[in-house]
C-alpha cells in the first residue's frame, strides 16, 4: 500500500485567503486541518484548526479562562467575527516546523513516520505535477487495520 | 451556546486497555482523538492519534525518513502488528499537559480558549456525574458559522 492509494482530495487554501474561508471549510468537511499553498499551488505550510482559534479568541481568554467566563453568551456565540478581513498567512504557526509532505510511492511506514514526527494527522501528497491529495490518520489506520 | 448544546458522546479508553483497540477506535470513528480516562471514568489525558504511530513506528524510521523507505512495502504494511501487547498508558505523551477539560455550562469562546491554549481539537466535558462527552473543534466551528 502507497500514498496514491490512499490519497484523498483535499481542499488547499492560499496564504492570502480570507481566514473566515478556512475556517468554513474545516467545519464543513471535517478535516483536521488545511493545506496552505502558494501560487504555484504547492504546499507551504498545514494548518490546523487549533490555530485559527488562536487568532479567533482574544489572548486574554486564552491565558485565563476565568476572563473567557465573563464574556457574556450572546458575545461569545459570535466570537469567531474577530477574523474579519484576516488572511491565513496570519494564523500561520509562527515557527517554521517540518512540513509533513511526501510523494506518491511513499509507504505506509514513511507516512506513518512521518505523522508521528510532525505530530501532523494529516500529510500533503505532491509529485511533479503538483499538489495531489492528502493522506490522512484516520484512513491510514483504517486501511491498515482492514487489510 | 453552551457546552452542553455541542456534546457528542464520546468513546473513552482506560489507561490499561490494549493501545491497538484505541487505534481501531480512531480508524472506526473519524475522531481527532481518544480521551483517555481512569477507573472512575475520570479523564485524565487525551490520547491523539499521532502519538498511537509514535508508539508504532520504530524510532530510527521517525528520525530518519529514508530508513523508513528501505522497509519493504510487505513489512510496512504491517507496522502496527507492533503494537501487540501495548498499552493505552505507553502511547500517552510524557509531558504532562493542561488537559482540555470544561463543564457544560462553559460558552463557545471558553471552549475555543481551551482549545487555542492547548492546541486540542477536542474537549471533554465533565460534571459531577463524571464525563459527559465531548466538544469537537468542528462541531463547534460549524455551530458557531451557522446560527
Amino acid at each position: 500500500m502507497r500514498a496514491r492509494d490512499l490519497l484523498i482530495a483535499f481542499p488547499s487554501v492560499t496564504v492570502d485567503a480570507p481566514v473566515i474561508e478556512a475556517a468554513r471549510l474545516l467545519a464543513g468537511h471535517d478535516l483536521p486541518g488545511l493545506i496552505v499553498v502558494d501560487d504555484d499551488g504547492l504546499p507551504i505550510s498545514i494548518l490546523p484548526g487549533t490555530q485559527v482559534l488562536r487568532l479567533a479568541v482574544p489572548g486574554y481568554c486564552q491565558d485565563d479562562p476565568a476572563l473567557a467566563r465573563v464574556v457574556d453568551e450572546k458575545h461569545a456565540d459570535a466570537f469567531l467575527t474577530s477574523l474579519a478581513g484576516r488572511t491565513v498567512g496570519e494564523a500561520l504557526p509562527s515557527d517554521r516546523r517540518e512540513l509533513p509532505v511526501t510523494d506518491p510511492d511513499a509507504t505506509v511506514l514513511e507516512i506513518a513516520a512521518l505523522m508521528a514526527r510532525t505530530r501532523s494527522p494529516l500529510v500533503a501528497v505532491v509529485s511533479e505535477e503538483g499538489l495531489l491529495g492528502a493522506v490522512t490518520l484516520q484512513a491510514l489506520m483504517d486501511r491498515v487495520l482492514t487489510s
